[in-house]
């Protein structure tokens, strides 16, 4: 799939404060007059937040991780083809809140022996990688407690329990070392307006 | 996933009889005293089911071919892992309407460039075929017929048409001929009484 506008991924654990920034940015750069698209994993097309539903309601064990990968890869393509592509073939800066970087991580706290089939499946079936990657940081406990205190009923990840947040913590932190051009760590500490502005000063050098 | 047991598979288009064939067989074995589980795909577990309905309700154009493979093939993991796996290892004889075949032959049907990506995925994914695989054949117009008559709601592969179906024939006669030793093509024309027949000579020799 070509791409020719700007890709931009926000990622981090449940309760960090991705969606809100994402919106935030969303917002800013289109009251500049960019042509921009807000969307999110899993889901952001009508097929994709069908197989949403399946993935983040019911018990921790509803599937195995092989079957999880492989819900959040046929959620991702149907995202891809319907949305993401012909969003970028026009032009447009698309702003997504979790991308192929939250499978990566989530599995590779949940089962690290998977992280092959995980990035074999990208490589066939999605292949394309954000422009940028916009990660935030912050404690695995704080970020458990902001996700379980808005209790939405799609909590089957947040359910796995603090030892999990923690190597999801450790793992969006390695992903930041293992791909330094694309992505970048940022404190999701401060009030809204802090955290804005230190992701406007990491956008602007793409956008200069 | 090891198999003590023994893994029969019905295929065929829609309408040709199948599931009524699979049932009969079931209840043939269960009246010679055999553990025998019966079971269906898309579906046969409770997540492989939910995944079902995104799969056989709504329009044809619904899913990409690449997105449809993606979800039969979570659906087929989810199937193997709490159904036939463990009915296998106790010893069972494992039915089941449709397996990894039907992904093959629907989807070489749709996108014969795709076949490599089905073989690769269930390679990767599911790794087990049956130990024999009985294909029901008939008209493709017969079958269509048959199949559009009890209008079920799960119509979306009938709703291609006859041009689709007769390629989806076509293609189960060159599985039979790719895979002589694993599968048998049976005439699906006449009575439930007489097809019965032909498959209790075939499935005996697999278990005299």
């Amino acid at each position: 799939m070509g791409s020719q506008g700007r890709f931009i991924s926000f990622e981090g654990m449940d309760g960090c404060g991705k969606s809100t920034q994402a919106r935030l940015l969303a917002e800013r750069l289109k009251a500049d007059g960019h042509d921009v698209v807000l969307t999110r994993e899993p889901g952001g097309s009508a097929g994709a937040e069908d197989i949403r539903r399946l993935l983040v309601e019911g018990n921790p064990g509803r599937w195995s991780p092989e079957t999880e990968i492989l819900l959040f890869t046929a959620a991702r393509r149907d995202h891809m083809e319907r949305l993401i592509a012909p969003a970028l073939e026009r032009g447009a800066i698309v702003i997504t809140d979790r991308f192929a970087d939250s499978t990566r991580v989530y599995q590779g706290a949940a089962r690290a022996d998977l992280r092959d089939v995980v990035d074999a499946l990208h490589q066939m079936m999605i292949g394309q990688e954000p422009d940028m990657t916009i990660v935030l940081d912050m404690e695995a406990g704080d970020a458990l407690q902001r996700g379980l205190a808005r209790r939405s009923g799609e909590d089957r990840f947040e359910d796995m329990g603090l030892p999990f947040q923690e190597r999801l913590r450790r793992g969006f932190q390695e992903l930041v070392r293992d791909n330094p051009k694309r992505c970048r760590l940022i404190s999701a500490n401060g009030s809204e307006t802090e955290i804005a502005g230190r992701i406007d000063e990491t956008v602007g050098s793409v956008f200069a």
